[in-house]
Order: C-alpha cells, then structure tokens, then sequence
C-alpha cells in the first residue's frame, strides 16, 4: 500500500476514535435529559467534562496536525473524496488550534456560571440575576472572534462556526429582506382576523394516544425504529451516536396534541437526515451535516412543508380521527388544516407559527451582531429586547422569562447559532420547491402516505454528501441559484393566502 | 500546601478522571442492554473499544506510576485513608504493568472471537462450534497467570483479580467442605419430597402489577429513587455510574413471579452498596467495592436471608396479596414461605435455589482449576462437564446449551469469577448472623416492614469502607474470625429442617 493511503487509515482511525468519544458524549447528554435521576447531575458534569476536553486534546494533537499538513500536500494522490475530507479536517483543526487552552477553560468555567445564573434568574423572573455573567461570557465571545479571526465584523467569526463562510454582510441583506417583507406580511394577515374555530385543538387529547399517533407519522415518514428510538424529554431533540443509532425525543402536553405531532415530523426530520449520511463515512467530514441550517431544512421542510400541508392531512387526518373521534369527528380536513395553520404573533419563540418565527430570530441577530460590535450592551438588553419585540411583532413582554430569559442559547455561549433556524426554512422553501418540480405528483403521494418518493429525493440530493459541499454550493447545485428568501414568501403567500380568504381559490382546489 | 499534599490532589485527579471514563463505559454497557436499537450494535462495540483502549493507557501511564511511587514512599505525610488509597493503587498500577499491550489487544481479540462464537453455538446447541475459541482463550488465560506471576498455581493469579488475596490452596478447603456437606444436605432434602403446593406461583401474573410489586419493594428497602432507576433488561444487572446514580435492570415473566421479586431484592442489595459507598472517595479505592465477593454479600443477603424470610413475607405478603387475590387469596403467609422455599436440583445456575446453587459454582471451580493446571483439557470439556452434573447433582446434562454453553462468563474471559458467587452466599450468612446478634429485635422490624436498622448496620460495617479492608479483614473486624462455611450450613439447616419438617419446630413459632 503506498505510504500517502497507509497515512490517510490512521487519519480516519484518529478521526474516528474521536468521534467515538463524541458518539459517547451525545449518549451523556441524551441520557441526562431522558433517564438519569436527579442526584447523579453534578458528577455527570464532571463526566461530560473530562470527555470533552480529552477530545479538544485529541482534536488539537500536534503530531495530528503533522499527518493533516502532509496528507492535505499529498493530496493529489487521494481520491476526490478523501482529498475533501483532509481539506475539511485541516481547516477545523486549524481553527482549534486557534483556541488557547486558558481560554477554552476560561470559555467552559464561564459558560457553567452564565448556566446556573440563567436559571436563577428565569426562576426569579428577574435579568439583573443573570447579567454580569453573561457579560463575563460576551467578553469572551469577543475575544474569541478575534482569536478565530476576521474580515470585517467580529461576529463572521462566531457565524462561522454553525454556517460556514456566512458574513453579516450577507445576513444583514437576507435580514433586511425578512423584516420588510415579513413585518408586513404578518401584519397584513393579522388584519384579516382569525380563519376559523380551533377551540377543538385544546381538548384533552389522552396521552397514550398521542403517543402512538407520533410513532404512526414517524414510521410513515421512513424514521427507522431498528436505528432509533423515541422518547420523552422536557425539550424535544434529535441526537445521533452513529447513522444506525439516531434518537429523537418529544414533549405531549395533553391539551396541546399538535405540539407533539409538530415535534415528532421536526425531529423525524432532523433523523432522517443523520440516518442518511454515508455510513462508511463514520466520523469523517463527509459522513457528517453539511451545517446546522441544512440540518434545519430538513426539520422544517418535514414540519412545515410537508407536515402543515392539506395533502399531508388528507392522509393523517381520518387517522387521527379515528384515534380521537370525540374531539375531531365531525370536522372535515379542510376545517382541521385551517385550525392548524392559524398565525398569531406570541411571545415565545419555540411556540411560534412557522411566519412569525422569522421575526423572533431576526431580533436575536440584530442584538448578537450589536453585542459583538459594542451597538448595545448587556447591561439593558433586556430594554432593548422589550423595545424590538414592541417593533416587530406588536407586543408588550410581560416578564423576562418571556422575554430575555426564554432561550437557552446564550448562557450556553452559544452565538451565531439563531440565523441558522431561519436559513434553514428558507433553504427548505427553496428546496420544496425544487422537488415539487422533480417529482411532478409529489403531493398526490403524500396525500396517500407515501412519503418515499419525498425521502429518496432527499437522501440522494442532501443526505449522502455530507460535508462534500457547503450550504451554498448545495443550494447551487440543487436549484440552480443561491439561497432566496422568495421560495419562502412565495410558499407563504400561496399558503396564508387561501386559508385566510385573501383570494378566491377554494381550499378543495389545492 | 506541602508538596506532597499537591501530588495527593493530581493523583486523586488523575483517578477521577479515570473513573469519569469508567463511568462512561458503564452507561455504554447499560445503554446497550435496555435502550440501544439494533443497528446501532457494531459501532456501539468501537466506541467501548476505545475508551476502554483509553482507560488502559491512563491507567498505564508511567508519569501516573512515577507519581504513585513517589506518594507511597512519602505514605508518612499523608492521612491513613489516603496512604490506604496510593497502596492499593500502586499495586493495581504494578498489576496492570505487568500486561504488555500486545497481550492486551491479543487477550481483546480472543474474547471478541469466543463470545461470538458462544452465541452460534448456543443458537445450534453444539459446543464443537466454540471449543477452538475457547481453547485460545483458555491458553491466553494460562499466559496472563504467569505475565501476573503466582506462587502455587496458575489459578490463584486469575482469581486473585476478582477476589484479592484468595487462592487455590484456600477454595479447595472451601469447596471440599461445601461438596462435602452440600451434597449429603442436597441429598438428605431430596429425599423429604416436596414439602408443599406451588402451581400458584406459575399462574399468570399481570406484568404492570408485578413491576408496582417490585418498585413497591425496592422503596422499602431503602433504593433511592432519586439517585438511580429500574429498567427491564434480559438479563438483571446493576450498575453505578456514581454513588448518586446506580441503576438497577429486571426481567418480568408472566409465569414466575417469584423470578423478578427475587431480582428486585438481588440487584437492590447490590445497588445499596453502591450507594453507600463514600461519595467523597469517587474514582479512588476507598470509593469502590471491598471485592466481588463482598458485593455478592450484600446481594444475597437481601435475596435469601431477608428476601426468603418468614419475617419479610410477615409484611410483604398481604401486600403482594392485595395485587393478586386471584391467585393467592386463598393462602397462608406460611403456606406462601413454604412454596417459595422449595429445593430442587436443575440444570442452570441461574436459577437455582439458594442451597444447590453452590454445586454449580463448585463444578465451574473445579473445571477453570483443571483448565489452568491441564487437569482437563478444553476439546472435552463438556464431558467433564456433563460428568460433574451427574456426580453432583444427579442430573443428565440435556443439551449444551442447558449445559457448558449457559454462562457467558467464560466467552468474556472471567476465569476466576465463579468462586466469588459462592463467598458471597457464605459471608452474607456470616453476616447476617452478626447483625441479628447485633440487632436482638432485626426480624421483628423487618416483621413489619421497616428494614433501616440492618441497612444502617450495613452501611457502617461495610459500605463506608470502599476498599479500605480485604475481604478477609472486612470479616474479621465484623464477625472476629475469618470466612466460615458452617455460619451458613447452620442457616440452611435451620431453615429447611423446619420447612421440611426434620424436627418439630413449627412455622408459627420461627
């Protein structure tokens, strides 16, 4: 075997022992939110930590940068996928190494403080709890923009790391875009009143019930039960060990069953996805998410696209029926499908309609972007977070918890993390779109419950590439152009526009 | 703070980090047993692979042993329990060193390649499909034993990993008393018949009430809810992940009801140890089980002492009577107490009764001693096998699989491990002894349900001490002797001459 393949298995071998640690830490943390009882939290900690910084060690190995520089030199004697996988490995640890080990202890130490200071303060409903520790961590969020490095705003550093080659530049454009046409979107909407009567949806739905309809949509949707699993948890989410080990959990509250019906089509998204990357790619760039806001395409394309569409009802709907006649039995699926797409701003982001939600990440990027460049400080976010939700959605925020404290993200450190759910549903217009025209009568299978036809197009255009390209590219070589916020409004605007009258096709026309 | 306080604290570091992997490997193993999907199995057995790879080279690492040598040499300046901790630490250092890595990977693979061969060969009931698996396993066995080094036999250097200090010179001693005296007793009880009706313990038993059953149990015996969780499993385990997280598994038969209770009381005996191990000692000797032999103790001290009493039916008994009136409504609590003390030879060590269940551990003892010393040879062994159920246990062994084929142990490579059933048996009467000494008015508490006072006298006899005693220490300083066989032929004698009526006690009277 030549030297530059016997150095390209022990790259794979070293990447892959490292994902096994982070297969290992994923298990952690889902069996923290699902199964581990509460007196066991601290020394899980402690757990988590020593996994965690035995893989920034191997991560940032020197000898490991060596192979990496000489393999990516050499790459003219690897395959065009190996070449790509070098290309990616080198860049990431090119960017780790960036990251100090004082500061990476320093960044660790203030996230666990910004944690236990956010959930004092969401319990006393009160900021002021939570501030300094957060500024402690938002110093740190600046500092380690420049240690990463950039061009011309310090949050493309922190951008880049959930959507690779993202700028505010770009964003500030899309941004823009979405507030102008969205605030007045959703306002006009708002204007045309409530569509129809939902009182049905807050019934008590028997949670039993509920459960065995989400394991029905997920087996239809493809979800692998022999590669997964489902369970509960107090925020739904999808993790994955391995493409054979993908987990999702759910949330039902019993007078909400479309919570949990959402929850399971999103996640079941989000499965697919990682149950569709190249197994033989284990642990390599290739066998992992494009990017956070593909990640999130296919979430929101199984959610809302397909999972809010009246042909997907037209199938589910006698099924659910059937399940709970009591509540449902005399409505027919246009009146359901009417009931469930109803949009009205709110103060919470997880909670809201799949329009309105655009508007709660447009504010967080406008605050992240404004902290990193000193436009506002964390001392009177929370103002500034009260004063952009009066401005865009037109509501007063009663406390902080529904305001400035709802989100996990930042006590997490997480920056740069939000733009990427709102890409993601463009992506997913976009990409909708796309498939509607491949597969001409791709609405005619979903309404029988055939949802194969869906899965492969996207397994073949998404799935099993990886990292092979970029969000971008993806976009490029799927449709053809660049992501484009009119799929989505284009979506929108044909949807919101028969539900709520403002034309005069008729729901059975669609 | 003195130099050699500083070396104390990174030691102590060093082994907990050590642990956090220990502990990560254990929720591997149990994720594996009661929550993994089966796709997920290959990857799941890499990523064990490299942590425990990861474990072995910590544990290895000559800095650590330069460390350790340092501290042991310095043991005046450190406290008893600390000094205690480097001791045993040393010597597991110096133990580990001894397996070179070759050795290591080689022994990995072998047992990879016998337990696979174990499961095809129990699937088709021929030992011939695992007799070459084993034979290379067996002759790695023979070369651990002399890398470990031993003074008499070969043996003693195996089982000197599960139960320190014992040896072969010793067991036979042991083992010839328990042939000895076990046999005749099994013999003299087979005679007597059957002592009572018991087709109702096999009737159908709802699986949702026997679980209540079995949590209704555990909580009563003082199982912390808060700090671990039952789950099902296919075979019953327990595991800890800490002291503040032991988690215990079960298996629900509708036909054998008597089979969880009994796995309940087992796995939560063993999970109290576990959680009254010192929780400031986390990752250190004095943090961990005295030995397997010890835990067995409390296991089968809260199974057959307790959980097979009279006194804990006096309470349990009504209660278990409330759940399934069909089938036992009509009974005496001695009537019950009779039919759940039943003995009867069979086939398979896992289910025997708590007296013939030494004969098992007896032939398996005699057998890993005459693998190692070339007594017997691996090519018939299920003769040899076959042979001692007659000779013991007056039974013809049906199939292989009934037979030499029904423990994993030695498909796992655990020669050595067999033994340590039976001491635990023999202490946990030894010790039961000494509390009910102890503790004048014990049955008539656990009479009515209240089991603290013994668990209490557990605690400070045993769980507090992690590792600080030997086995043999441990028995001394409770009972003022060493382990003796006749503290549970006496049990045994007592208890079944008046279940079989040898004599004239009655029931009532006990």
């Amino acid at each position: 075997m030549p030297v530059i393949q016997k150095q390209y298995e022990q790259y794979v071998a070293h990447l892959q022992k490292i994902q096994d640690l982070n297969s290992t830490l994923a298990l952690l943390h889902w069996d923290n939110e699902v199964n581990a009882p509460p007196k066991g939290a601290s020394l899980r900690g402690q757990q988590i930590a020593t996994l965690s910084a035995t893989v920034h060690e191997w991560t940032t190995r020197s000898e490991f940068g060596a192979l990496l520089i000489n393999l990516n030199a050499n790459r003219q004697a690897l395959s065009e996928d190996e070449a790509k996988n070098v290309e990616l490995s080198l860049a990431f640890y090119n960017k780790e190494k960036k990251l100090s080990t004082a500061f990476v202890t320093a960044f660790s130490r203030a996230k666990t403080n910004a944690f236990q200071a956010w959930l004092k303060a969401r319990k006393a409903k009160d900021y002021a709890l939570y501030k300094n520790e957060l500024s402690v961590l938002v110093d740190l969020l600046k500092e380690k923009a420049s240690l990463l490095g950039y061009e011309a705003h310090p949050y493309d550093a922190l951008i880049d790391e959930f959507e690779k080659g993202a700028t505010v530049a770009q964003l500030d454009v899309l941004f823009g875009d979405v507030r102008q046409e969205l605030v007045a979107f959703a306002k006009e909407i708002k204007a045309k009143g409530t569509p129809s009567e939902n009182a049905f949806l807050t019934r008590s739905y028997d949670k039993q019930k509920q459960w065995d309809f989400g394991i029905e949509l997920l087996t239809q949707m493809g979800y692998d039960f022999e590669a997964g699993r489902q369970d509960i948890s107090e925020h739904p989410f999808t993790t994955a060990f391995s493409s054979k080990d993908v987990r999702i959990t759910t949330k039902i509250e019993e007078n909400n069953p479309m919570n949990m019906i959402g929850s399971c089509i999103h996640e079941g998204g989000h499965a697919l996805y990682e149950m569709g990357l190249p197994a033989k790619q284990y642990g390599l760039p290739l066998g992992m998410a494009t990017s956070l806001s593909i990640h999130e395409s296919q979430s929101r394309l199984w959610e809302n696209q397909v999972g809010l569409s009246l042909a997907y009802w037209k199938v589910n709907f006698p099924k659910m029926q059937a399940r709970f006649p009591e509540f449902l039995g005399n409505l027919t699926v246009e009146e359901f499908y009417k009931a469930i797409n109803q949009l009205e701003p709110n103060f919470l982001r997880t909670i809201a309609d799949e329009i309105h939600y655009h508007l709660h990440v447009l504010i967080r990027y406008e605050i992240e972007k404004g902290l990193l460049d000193g436009t506002y400080d964390v001392a009177s976010l929370d103002l500034t977070w009260n004063q952009k939700y009066k401005e865009f959605l037109g509501l007063d925020v009663p406390d902080a918890t529904c305001g400035i404290l709802q989100d996990v993200h930042w006590a997490e450190g997480l920056f740069g993390y939000f733009p990427t759910y709102s890409l993601g549903s463009f992506y997913a217009a976009q990409f909708y779109s796309k498939a509607k025209e491949d597969l001409p009568n791709l609405e005619e299978q979903i309404a029988v419950g055939n949802m194969e036809p869906l899965l492969e197009w996207l397994r073949y255009h998404i799935h099993q590439h990886g990292q092979k390209y970029t969000s971008e590219e993806l976009c490029h070589r799927i449709t053809g152009e660049g992501l484009n916020l009119s799929y989505f409004m284009t979506y929108a605007r044909e949807k919101y526009s028969v539900i709520y009258n403002f034309d005069t096709k008729v729901l059975s026309e669609i």
